[in-house]
């Protein structure tokens, strides 16, 4: 059957317990604040742009069943909703973005009543969803002149239905490229430490029958050097105003595979993940997680010593001159990359 | 405590079961055949140079109780031990050799009586052990002057004491230039799907006091681009008559990934790898294992979903244009290859 990440349907939200997957596709009902929080705490929802129109919902959720009709009391409890849940994963910039969203329009209608409020809250949270869902198939369109009959992509990580509300991105443009062609093979990156890419990615694939085939990362040089790899797609994190793109540990390896054996490199990513003010890649800062992601697998068992050393940064940086486009919603950007950033993102 | 792989002492057979690395360090005696069968058989003694020198120990412990006198009830004994030995792993070579060798030195002594056929089984195991040692210590020999003080030096899969019953091929390099100079810093890929790195390397290098640090194997090309890296040796499973080099899956991914950082890229094996009777890599047949290996972790938990496509090679060929230089227990060999291999194996 075919599966969604969130459903919102009759005024209830429900999500896909990700952690879960890909042994046990579970849905679960957010029914308050507390299961919200919970939910993106602990990972059962997660991929910047879905956790910003969960959480978008979750605030509706939590104050639906509000009795005050008092205005100052609602919004009181409102700002305490919006606290509890922007702190369940305070680096996520989409889930503050949209808690910044029904804030600003809250504040915009103060002459109404609380019941007003309630629906104006529903109204955006439908919004930031639907917006979602047109940025990823806008990604999708722009995405698919790159791609032909036949091409056999290889991806990393997970940028698809699991990671936004609407088809991905990356994934998107390989989703849209599979209903115009029937021959898309994909070949799935497995994405170590956190197995984003078996765990998530090869089962989204095949839940929209996809044609996968799972690697290990370290195995992606020899099918490049076999040729059959026609062209490389994935995310991006971060985007540098020359074009540099920090992104999910194992990204400038691939690029820099695809270098070797001349095979195109995309990176595909909404007009949000630019950050301009950004010049070089090396400016980055980029996280270090823990050693034990290295050590242990799904952190369950121990596959090292449980002492030794870990060097384990979550992102790397590839530079712009590996990579050939980068897809977004607005259209592909090719080199110059500097100059045609900015011509395409005037107002960042 | 310092480890080995096996132990041989007051006429009794110990080895390490590498099956329970790292978690537990357990030691078992070889009691028997079967132990010997199911050790070899179940990967407890695993890497190509140490199963001979374990089998070749075996055939001693399991021929040292046999009662009879009568040389050919003997030797009909004898022999169908060492078929069951070889048929432990049909197609790990050094296993058949040592078979071959004891075989053949028990041949050429046919006047013999049963006792001193025995002593003379027990000689020619320790003479493989001996000379296993002698050869690791060879390449060591061979291979330190292209390491120098302060190096971080990068390795694949396992290399090491774990692999030989002396200190390795591609480690025994790094152990040698550990005692001269006391600064090497060594980073483990942990080696997917099987990770060796991990489980074995990482563990076998903290249990000889080197400064090792586990990564991810996607996570090599972060630590070039950061200058991190200044060296990468690793071993070879086989070498072609041209210096193509067939070894763990992985081992291209690294050597590309050199190439573009400019990383001197180092090869170790003893010349019993060398088959000139191939010219070119892509002529070398490559095992294609079981898509559960990826999969899975550890043979114990799914990380994928359980029907994914999987491509799962065990092996990936490097071109000897992006090897700086082979390691052997006769010498380094530099380009040409073809004309040097040559001369310094002028008997293969």
């Amino acid at each position: 059957m075919r599966k969604e990440s969130i459903i919102f349907k009759n005024r209830r939200l429900y999500y896909l317990k990700q952690q879960k997957l890909p042994t046990r596709v579970i849905y679960k009902e957010c029914k308050n604040l507390n299961q919200g929080y919970r939910a993106i705490k602990e990972l059962q929802v997660r991929g910047a742009p879905l956790i910003g129109v969960f959480a978008a919902y979750c605030v509706y959720i939590s104050v639906k069943n509000i009795k005050s009709r008092n205005r100052r009391v609602f919004i009181r409890k409102l700002n305490k909703i919006m606290g509890r849940l922007e702190s369940a994963r305070p680096t996520a910039v989409n889930l503050s973005w949209a808690l910044k969203r029904i804030k600003e329009k809250v504040e915009l209608n103060k002459d109404k009543e609380v019941g007003g409020l309630k629906n104006l809250i529903l109204k955006e949270a439908k919004n930031i969803h639907r917006q979602d869902i047109i940025l990823c198939s806008k990604m999708a369109q722009a995405g698919i002149k790159l791609i032909k009959n036949k091409d056999r992509i290889l991806t990393h990580c997970n940028t698809g239905f699991l990671a936004t509300s609407g088809e991905g991105t990356a994934l998107s443009v390989i989703y849209r490229a599979s209903r115009r062609y029937k021959t898309i093979k994909v070949y799935v990156d497995e994405t170590r430490p956190l197995l984003q890419g078996s765990r998530l990615t090869a089962w989204e694939l095949m839940n929209r029958g996809i044609d996968a085939t799972l690697i290990s990362d370290n195995m992606a040089a020899s099918l490049m050097q076999k040729k059959k790899i026609d062209k490389i797609f994935l995310g991006a994190d971060r985007i540098t105003a020359e074009g540099d793109v920090a992104n999910k540990i194992g990204t400038y390896n691939l690029a820099v595979l695809a270098n070797f054996h001349k095979i195109p490199f995309y990176v595909v990513a909404p007009s949000s993940s630019f950050d301009l003010k950004i010049n070089k890649g090396v400016d980055i800062p980029i996280e270090r997680r823990s050693p034990d992601e290295v050590r242990k697998v799904l952190d369950k068992i121990y596959i090292a010593p449980k002492k030794v050393k870990v060097y384990n940064p979550a992102f790397d940086i590839t530079p712009h001159k590996l990579i050939i486009a980068i897809v977004t919603d607005r259209g592909v950007i090719y080199p110059p990359f500097k100059k045609n950033i900015k011509k395409l993102l005037p107002n960042k």
